[in-house]
């Protein structure tokens, strides 16, 4: 494996086009002196129920056209009155019928109970393959609020933080709870662990 | 080419898991002299906005797996008022918030234009592809009418046929202006073409 001279630990390459997600994760992961960039390829999303096979697909292909130690992050909003809508495509969806249609589909209803769940999956050149996931549960809230975060965050509010979403809270409060940071937490924890440096 | 010994001309597999689907393609292609078989094999299916990619990153698995010649078909509903909600993700927005979600989603909306499409992909052992699109215009009807068809049909309704849903129709009247057969058409004017027998 290549060593960088990066003024903290080894670099890992955080694949995405978001870069909110990339900031969230740089914040984590530099509580554990991992250093990251964001790469910005394109890799092949398949169709799958489970964002596990869909961050593992895709980390594999990344460290394979790259040659680098990546990290692909996939992740959903899971809402149980619609039986896990919008789930692994929670991206298009944002895209298409945005916060507005979630609020239209759950209309008054009152069971709002919704989780978010990422999956990080580390590849390396050599083709070791790791998948770390992490949820948070909340509930989807009556309206939109707050501008903060991206996707769905204005409209999840997260348990034990009453009345306020994702989209109400800084980047440092929503690291503290949220699924990403608690799926790359434990990615953060077997790296530094099985790669010393 | 391997030659099967069948009342008329070649045999295609057809790959789904849905039965409705085949049914349909069946109808189709006998009235070209091309026999049909449902060919039950998982395939991956990426996340692509274009269903042509999803269609044909699947023919060329399932040709590779089963070494047969293949079809595999990806449709989608397109909702103009819905920037193209549900489009490639029709099947996991059909099982979640199902024809309710979308008609609650349009509420009292006027701009009700939608089309279906689909794309026929075929590939051979060989490796030979090729892949054919067709269209239905139409739009979302105000409420859930006929239990013929599948998915989001009892809500479609083509141009022309003023008043009535895909799911009020039978197969063959649905087998004269949809998608589907649109595409399996121009596959099967092009296969008799130069699949000679």
């Amino acid at each position: 494996m290549v060593t960088y001279s990066f003024p903290y630990g080894r670099l890992v390459y955080f694949v995405t086009g978001n870069i909110h997600k990339f900031f969230e994760a740089r914040q984590i992961l530099a509580e554990y002196n991992i250093a990251s960039a964001m790469l910005k390829i394109k890799v092949s999303e398949i169709q799958d129920d489970d964002i596990e096979n869909i961050a593992k697909t895709g980390a594999r292909e990344a460290a394979k056209t790259s040659g680098l130690p990546v990290i692909v992050e996939d992740a959903g909003l899971f809402i149980d009155a619609l039986n896990g809508f919008p789930g692994p495509y929670s991206k298009f969806v944002f895209n298409t019928i945005g916060l507005n249609g979630i609020l239209r589909l759950l209309g008054n209803e009152q069971k709002r109970e919704a989780y978010f769940k990422s999956v990080v999956a580390f590849c390396n050149s050599e083709g070791t393959i790791k998948t770390f996931s992490g949820i948070v549960e909340g509930r989807i809230s009556n309206k939109i609020r707050g501008t903060g975060g991206f996707g769905f965050d204005p409209i999840f509010e997260p348990k034990g933080k009453v009345g306020r979403t994702f989209g109400e809270m800084s980047i440092e409060e929503k690291g503290r709870v949220s699924h990403r940071s608690r799926a790359l937490r434990k990615f953060a924890v077997w790296y530094k662990k099985n790669y010393k440096f």
